[in-house]
């Protein structure tokens, strides 16, 4: 009885074009990450459950894919790169040294709900700064973002950025401190839900009054004017009301007096909605747009988090960082049609139509001076090979019969215009083509 | 009460020197593998246990990691990239045109007994050309291999090769043909186990006789006096036996008429005694040692396939292919002194003295110019600094206090000689430091 060839249902196979795709956006990323001194780490994509199941929101720890291995330990696959990390950093900080930068990019699991652009498995790639509270490493992950879209080409987005503080200083003047994970996970919906919806659920799931709510979404919904400072400035008096707000607009007056030297003013905002739902984040937090297509979401979140460490260890360490989606960014850029997408990463495909040999030595030889080159595998007639060539979208072959190879040239074809033209050297072959991508 | 922070036995992190040196390793293979116009794929890490079921030897069976996801299905982790691979070529052939060449990179899971060198979680990176029996895309694979050990910069190995033909032949032969995979398996083991061991377990569980066993080892021990092509010459007489002989030894020849246009003759041979433990081999099959550490077993194995699509379809696809045991050759390479490894991607470190500003400002412009730049994190002591430049063995630092500021200058100091200098641009630094690696 053959089987059925299918993936599991919220997981993704990818293609050549879209794996190539994803591959050529790795390289950047990796690129990024470098240029600013972060270290790469590799942490198992399984662990002891108990490491993974302190932390997390309820609803993650039920979609978490749990089992008990070989030597019937409880095991699970890893729901995000934070929690691992903690571990890591548990397991090794007086090896590594403080404060320690590293990035990760590996794949997740989690058991949701399949739904569009939702996969089972998706991968993240982590940028962490660990063991300081400078306002210097909320700088810098904050300019890595923006350095890192730039190189995947990204030219149109939005840094929002908010302060925990703020929010907690607003509800504790509200007198709803021990409200504060209920009235965040609701305010994160705003922009799924409106403004309405959030509204209605506020007054049924917490006891703030309809007055209370709404000195909080007015207070939220104030927009910046012109620049960053100009929203901070708006909010100046709040910083009398407790030490919380007085500290978080601080930190966020301080961030932006920096910011700007590193990041063009136009690609970031205060906005004092953004919440982030899980409970973790302490200071500075951020969501990233295409402006081009807000409705996909965030596209590299993140923030400050003071206890990192703290189911492992009483020492408390405080780290700042940020995860950008891969596989949703991916997305997000094919719906642009922003992708670098292409059927196969050579440049030339080689025709053997007479023997293998000068087919292969041609190809060394062009590999040799920097050429991506495939070999079409058998002594084939030109139309099937120009039909394989078509299928992949080959600008250029190289057809190599027996006249080819008793001159000991190269017959090169634009497979668009349909013009053959001899050449007499592989490096004149070269130079027609080294610039292709 | 605290967590212990630990991985599950035989799971491993990757602090930043070693997996820097992976990093680097990984961007070679993919240069490599993409030179020579193979496409990259994804499958999922995990799959539908049947998909993974009904090929692999026993023991792989027992070591798979299987459970049952949310939805009750029968799920595993991927053991291999084969078998997702052979289900992928089966679900998409229509879509992907024949032949088609891939590479596929990631990590697979076998609960195997640990110990040292071995790991349960581990990196495979699979390139495999599906669709062709031409000796084109067995002479590329063995191409490929030998390309991407010298784009990692490894000078001394030799591809081995064998035909699983040749093999069968001589067990039937000796008319113990459904013996053949009892005494694969046997035999695979001389390189560890020994000779003497070998014959004493051919006897004990084959009906083979002290002369059949004899008759195999001296066959199977026959070496080359100078090149590929001398030991098959020495064997031609073993092609009037049967007809897999015949073939098996054609073949060879053919392939070994090529071979030595793309590889050089030191660098592969005819090894009669390569036997590849796994059944599902039907046609040329290597292995790969490095010279320098062989007891590290094979680094890059691989061979023909011609029953890829079995258990999913009727139509017979051949494949052939290989496989880089990424995380033992890293491991080979380490004992050898031969990886590149680094504490940190970046060339500088700046060490703000007086302002965050201008350290910021600066390395923004190196970065602008190709540099790879850390900033520490805080206005700190030098002393302070120094320590963590010297941990990270950094080689340059650049220092900015309040007299660099106030003359818009730059002071690089070298950690090594100590010796500090100033420069008065970006330009000139950069200068200074761009060929470091």
């Amino acid at each position: 009885m053959p089987i059925t060839p299918r993936t599991l249902s919220g997981f993704k196979d990818r293609l050549p074009k879209e794996a190539y795709a994803k591959s050529q956006m790795l390289k950047s990323i990796i690129h990024s990450f470098q240029k600013f001194g972060f270290s790469p780490i590799e942490t198992p994509h399984l662990e002891y459950a108990e490491i993974l199941t302190k932390q997390g929101s309820d609803e993650i720890q039920k979609e978490m894919y749990r089992f008990k291995d070989h030597g019937n330990r409880e095991v699970a696959l890893r729901f995000d790169l934070t929690l691992p990390l903690a571990r890591f950093i548990a397991q090794y900080k007086n090896i590594l040294g403080l404060p320690f930068k590293r990035y990760c990019i590996g794949n997740v699991f989690r058991g949701e709900r399949a739904q569009k652009g939702r996969y089972r498995e998706f991968t993240q790639c982590d940028f962490d700064f660990i063991g300081t509270t400078s306002i210097g490493s909320d700088l810098e992950i904050l300019e890595v973002i923006y350095q890192t879209l730039k190189e995947l080409k990204i030219q149109n987005f939005t840094i929002y950025i908010n302060h925990r503080k703020i929010f907690n200083g607003l509800c504790e003047y509200l007198e709803a401190k021990e409200y504060v994970n209920d009235i965040l996970r609701i305010i994160d919906k705003i922009d799924k839900i409106g403004k309405e919806a959030v509204e209605r659920e506020l007054k049924q799931s917490t006891p703030l009054s309809q007055e209370q709510i709404h000195i909080l979404l007015d207070f939220i919904s104030k927009k910046q004017t012109s620049n960053a400072t100009s929203l901070l400035q708006d909010i100046q008096s709040y910083k009398s009301l407790n030490s919380q707000l007085k500290e978080g607009i601080e930190e966020l007056e301080s961030l932006c007096s920096l910011l700007s030297l590193v990041i063009p003013e136009n690609f970031y905002a205060i906005n004092l909605s953004i919440a982030r739902g899980l409970g973790y984040y302490t200071g500075i937090i951020y969501e990233t747009i295409l402006k081009d297509l807000p409705s996909l979401g965030s596209v590299c979140s993140g923030g400050r988090y003071d206890k990192l460490t703290q189911n492992f260890t009483q020492e408390e360490l405080s780290g700042v960082g940020a995860s950008i989606g891969l596989d949703r960014l991916l997305s997000g850029l094919e719906e642009l049609k922003l992708i670098d997408s292409k059927d196969t990463p050579a440049n030339l495909l080689i025709i053997p139509l007479y023997t293998l040999n000068y087919a292969y030595e041609s190809a060394k030889g062009l590999r040799e001076l920097g050429l991506k080159v495939e070999v079409y595998p058998e002594i084939t007639k030109a139309k099937k090979a120009f039909a394989y060539a078509n299928n992949k979208n080959y600008q250029w072959v190289m057809v190599l019969g027996e006249e080819e190879q008793k001159e000991q040239s190269y017959s090169l074809k634009n497979m668009q215009s349909g013009l053959q033209e001899k050449y007499v050297s592989l490096q004149s072959v070269y130079e027609k083509l080294y610039q292709l991508p």
